[in-house]
């Protein structure tokens, strides 16, 4: 069998940064009754959203306008930026896999922190380019040694999320202004924000479209609620957006999805409500944690990195869970794997956890 | 300004494959009253998809299945293939990209019709591979002449699509066939049949994934209503399938539209029923072309390639369309533009095309 493929994708292995619940859900042969571990919100989406997706439906037919311009335009309010200095597409995953393809020759360095978000590694990879990962600093991202790495390196691209996943842990504004202050000249930092609505106090720093050394992603998969309708955008330097609409799939956006999302942004009393139950739910898990004698890591996220000391432990407790119709995850590289992370779910979901989790201890 | 973009984003123009109608609406500070020009259904998505999307938008905070177990599984029984020889993904858009950047190195060549579909055009441009072009024969590709360009340039990749957009004419089976017999051992053809549901009669070959010199696509933009929820699949040979899952973005694909499509594949009313009310539109079309001594040319797609005889004339006629609100595209390229393309809507969106184009006569 000779099949043309180029000599990198040859190369690559058969891999997926993420295994989903309903692939194990077929391997086990039972449904999740409590699905959080794919940091999906328990919370909802907006109304409007819901009523206007609703209205939508019965025009699928229709591709979604390519420009988003009603959404851009929105959005570009929002931020108080311009119109072309945002690109949106089908999910932050997209818009990384489009930024590495424009800012990454094959051979040229990526800069990551060992253990975060996985599937940046996997377009890192998949456009022929290699990952260089400096540790965490206890469970928090460590930009200094990134952006050190990054010029150590000449790495065009350094990837920070902010808050972190998979730990929840987040910098203030005043220091990821200063990691962006300190980008080389030949770098450009991906400062991926898509949990920064859960946040109980403001970390963003202000966003400074004249940089080009920064690109902002947010999404509405987290705290929006809609991560099954595949939206999102980034908010840069208008010659970065010029890049992305250079090469991005222009008619690839859901329309149901878009009028969603713009629906949502014009929701002005949806994400207050959202954090505000978040904040409470993060709550009830630390206290759960405190009560069971185990450090669970202060969070500005949708869910908790609770430790269990071992790696193997927290592996075990997994399993445990899966086997009791528990879907959740734990960060996949040492030493974070000693922590389990535990999604912000429906209150019957959190029940079951903390019976299944205690009976696991 | 030094952004670290690649060489080849460097080069790439600012392009976009098509120009929305949403586009052209707000260039005019007019919203369009027939939307012909897309090759968007006007013939509803199954009622069965409606509900079962209605039903699923609840949910939107979940991702979607990232190995569509459930749809592959219907799919695969549908073509009597195996799952593993499916590849489902947010469009044909999405899969010819995904296409061109596993078989294509840069500086290859993809062999394609002169004036044929121009988003494929745009992916090989984006992966700094080249275009060769050969001539249509009439208004229909010429599979001869793109095998033999594939012979003679050692190209990875061939592009057909059956029927073809932007004419709508098509080959039967038997000549499609035998152009798939004749693809060299170097190469792979990619069959694009996004609009096989809409022939009159059976033309397309018996799939054959044992066979690794060709990719078939299929998608529930056209036929199936569902241009704006993006979905679409890939059927091949394994290892084809293998290298697609070795680079996609595997959640990537909407929730919604998957639990759609799902329900539209089983809805085994509805494909005949649609098919049924475009012959008989198509038809009308014809009719009125003849009526007004113009020639249409026969199609299996839902539009028609009317005859103007001079690309001036077409484009003074879209030009005469926008401006009394109707949307509609013509071929890019001579000589296929001398043509407008005529896309079937609905009674009121005929009957609005009908007056119109008379008086831009």
């Amino acid at each position: 069998m000779t099949i043309p493929f180029t000599a990198l994708v040859n190369s690559l292995p058969a891999t997926t940064p993420f295994v989903g619940p309903e692939t194990i859900e077929r391997q086990r042969g039972a449904i999740f009754s409590a699905r959080i571990g794919a940091n999906e919100s328990a919370f909802g989406i907006s109304p409007n959203a819901l009523k206007a997706m609703q209205d939508s439906l019965i025009n699928s037919s229709w591709y979604a306008d390519p420009e988003s311009h009603e959404l851009r335009q929105a959005l570009a309010e929002k931020h108080n930026v311009s119109m072309d200095e945002i690109c949106i597409d089908s999910g932050i995953d997209t818009l990384l896999g489009l930024t590495v393809r424009m800012l990454l020759e094959p051979g040229q360095k990526a800069v990551t922190s060992l253990g975060a978000y996985p599937t940046f590694n996997y377009h890192v990879a998949g456009f022929g380019a290699q990952l260089v990962t400096v540790p965490y600093n206890g469970f928090h991202e460590d930009p200094e040694a990134l952006i050190a790495a990054t010029k150590s390196h000449k790495a065009p691209l350094v990837y920070l999320s902010n808050p972190d996943n998979p730990m929840g842990t987040w910098h203030g504004a005043a220091t990821i202004d200063q990691m962006i202050n300190e980008v080389p000249e030949h770098s450009v930092l991906l400062l991926d924000e898509a949990y920064i609505e859960f946040a109980d106090r403001p970390i963003a720093p202000a966003i400074d479209t004249s940089n080009p050394r920064v690109i902002r992603y947010r999404t509405f998969s987290k705290a929006y609620g809609m991560a099954g309708q595949r939206i999102a955008y980034a908010i840069a330097h208008k010659d970065l957006i010029s890049g992305f609409n250079k090469i991005r799939n222009h008619f690839g956006l859901n329309r149901v999805a878009q009028i969603g999302a713009l629906a949502s942004v014009n929701d002005n009393a949806f994400i207050p409500a959202v954090r505000a139950a978040v904040s409470k739910s993060r709550a009830q898990v630390m206290q759960f944690a405190s009560e069971l004698g185990l450090y669970a890591e202060p969070s500005f996220t949708n869910f908790v990195a609770v430790n269990l000391e071992s790696a193997d432990r927290a592996k075990a407790m997994i399993e445990h869970l899966a086997d009791n119709r528990v879907f959740m995850r734990m960060p996949g590289v040492a030493p974070l794997n000693s922590c389990v992370r535990v999604g912000l779910g429906s209150e019957s979901e959190f029940d079951l956890f903390r019976d299944v989790f205690k009976s696991g201890l």
